[in-house]
């Protein structure tokens, strides 16, 4: 199976967007086997739209559309796609009930204009949108497919992993089962991570291993394992995990979807503790990313962004006299706790930029972890990047010393 | 002039990198006023990056080709473009030179490999790479162009900005500029502003005008002019900004880059106010955001993200019956406010999901205004989506209301 991609918007072209759906789409198309050869954009105009489907079509099985599906006169998907099947567009009136319907839920009065979404190429079939009003389709062309998803990223992926993708696997006749799984790790470097595991790498070709660069979610070993059945391909899949956990130890701080917080999280649940956080640089980012994760209020006390330095004296009572330091860090960690009526209170003060602050230098970052039972324990790291960056691996940071501390507690 | 982009790289199409270049390259074409249709991406595969390069440039007069110019049995952009001209590859001694002094220069034994890269198609001229090893290539095809410059961003940027568009401006002896800007609008629809403004859509050429979705940062009216001239081009656009304006009053929060939290910080600095937050189900959101706008140590005290309930009462002092009430937001924001020591408090509690709570439905927020000299306000939302979409969009609901009675304050 050959499957194209065809992102759609002027908006897309000048730049004003940076497309990326293409790379996600890329990589669930080669988890499941789908070869694609070709991304293009093009802009708001049907005859180029048509002419690029038409294009594509002839070398691939499928060309699947993202973007030009909403409710404006810019929107030409599906008129671009019912003039290449030949056929006139067809208002489904169930769908006219749905986006109806989406509308009084949300209290708005529905334009005219939204009915449009509800036109679908004859012949061609509906692609549900259980989060917003644009469906997608999928329409048959010749024994080939056409799929159109909307651009915005969320509805797109849910299309896409729900609908376009076991039907392409369908029609490819691919009977084998893929099952992949991701090894979540934080706190080394990737070349340093590739080094530990070469010998594993080297040696495989079914589980194959490869490594993604994820950023704040750290350096994710990915296992992929293709077998007739899914028991099968889990087994092989299963066999590899045990032999990279020996090797990478706790450096592995969750698995596939599981993020750092819902890591931590977990192990606060099991023993029943609560979390009060104090922070400064990050602003609230560390509590922010705790309420993403389910089962986040029976743990989350809260958190208190003492961003000004007399906001950290008057609420949670520092008295270091540089908020930057270490003693800072403790007394934020300790005073979460006690203010919050948390049993766990962690802490991150330090200097996001961009300039210095009491002498200490951009990018340094002080850590606070108060437990139940052991004495207030700190830590420093001196982070990278720019004030973004930094805030962003001080809350990683600050989650995972927690995370290991938890681990290495008696149970 | 018209300009496609053509991308190479098998790890663009399998996900592992997101094209960024295609989008800078897409804006910097816009405002030399060169038109661009089409941006592809190919893998390393001569024979697709030859056919594709023959099919861009049968409606194109340029193609800017984006990587494939380093010195591995993987790039073979020099040799497609060889092959498109039906012309051998011929070493050059001065680039020979240049690269060897390179890799003098950072003391390391230069791989003979890398000799590849001061090959040139016969017919053909090198593009100076001042920071690199690779340099790029200006083919002239006919009476048409092939321009090729390394995928590394930045000196893929420098090239296209010293050579490429000066290069692409001189051949079209065209001296129109583009000048675009984004109005930003926060509390409607995107089908109900395309009503409210189509009659200019519809009347438009030039300047035009184009609706983007920005998930949290709205919609953007973006409206584009080319003239002879960037004075003339800017003055379509300011003429247009003003009716714009005019229709869509108070709904436009922030201009191009502005977010909604600078838009918030720049008028609480005017004033000379501080600002203290208090999050329920947002868990911090408000405030990570807040600290990301450059200038917000000058404004933003903290912010106090009480999540669990009792935590509202022994922190913020709440004593309402329901925590889910447009009293315990309004008693939340005086809280903000006094413990914070901040002149403005806002606030805003409500039901992320999964489910409801105290009768009150998922979606259902409530926001709280403790402004000085005034009465406490509040307002009530029912927001779309799931828990992250919720707290996102509760955040940027909240900021926009305290933009709007900053606004309607007198100065």
């Amino acid at each position: 199976m050959r499957c194209e991609v065809l992102a759609i918007g002027t908006e897309l072209l000048l730049g004003q967007i940076v497309d990326t759906n293409g790379a996600w789409i890329g990589e669930q198309l080669a988890e499941a086997g789908v070869d694609s050869y070709e991304h293009r954009i093009i802009g708001d105009n049907q005859d180029r739209i048509v002419a690029a489907l038409r294009d594509l079509l002839e070398r691939a099985d499928a060309v699947l559309v993202c973007g030009g599906l909403g409710p404006t006169q810019d929107d030409l998907t599906r008129d671009a796609i019912a003039e290449l099947m030949g056929v006139p567009l067809v208002r489904q009136h169930e769908l006219v009930g749905q986006i109806e319907s989406m509308f009084r839920t949300r209290d708005r009065a529905m334009p005219e204009n939204n009915l449009r979404q509800a036109d679908v190429p004859d012949g061609g079939e509906a692609i549900p949108n259980p989060i917003g009003t644009a469906p997608g389709l999928l329409c048959p062309v010749g024994d080939k497919v056409v799929y159109a998803v909307p651009g915005v990223p969320y509805e797109m992926q849910l299309m896409v992993q729900e609908h376009v993708l076991p039907d392409l696997r369908r029609r490819g006749g691919d009977t084998a089962t893929i099952v992949s799984r991701s090894l979540k790790t934080w706190g080394t470097s990737e070349s340093a991570l590739a080094e530990t595991i070469a010998h594993r790498v080297d040696a495989q070709t079914n589980p194959t291993i490869a490594f993604l660069a994820r950023g704040i979610e750290g350096l994710v070993v990915r296992i992929t394992a293709k077998a007739a059945t899914k028991k099968e391909a889990t087994e092989l899949v299963d066999a590899e995990e045990g032999v990279l956990r020996d090797i990478l130890g706790d450096l592995v701080f969750a698995v596939d979807d599981e993020t750092m917080e819902q890591a931590v999280l977990n192990r606060l649940l099991k023993r029943g503790w609560t979390l009060g956080v104090a922070e400064s640089l990050t602003g609230g980012l560390i509590g922010a990313r705790i309420v993403d994760a389910p089962g986040a209020s029976d743990v989350f006390k809260g958190s208190i962004a003492s961003y000004a330095t007399d906001v950290k004296r008057s609420v949670l009572g520092v008295t270091a006299p540089s908020v930057v330091t270490v003693e800072a860090a403790e007394q934020m960690a300790e005073g979460a706790r006690r203010v919050l009526g948390a049993d766990v209170g962690i802490a991150v003060t330090g200097v996001a930029g961009p300039t210095e602050q009491d002498g200490v230098p951009v990018g340094t970052v002080f850590f606070g972890l108060a437990l139940p039972g052991v004495p207030t324990e700190t830590a420093t790291a001196r982070l990278p990047g720019d004030r973004v960056r930094v805030r962003q691996f001080s809350t990683i940071t600050l989650l995972n010393l927690l995370r290991q501390r938890l681990d290495a507690l008696p149970e």
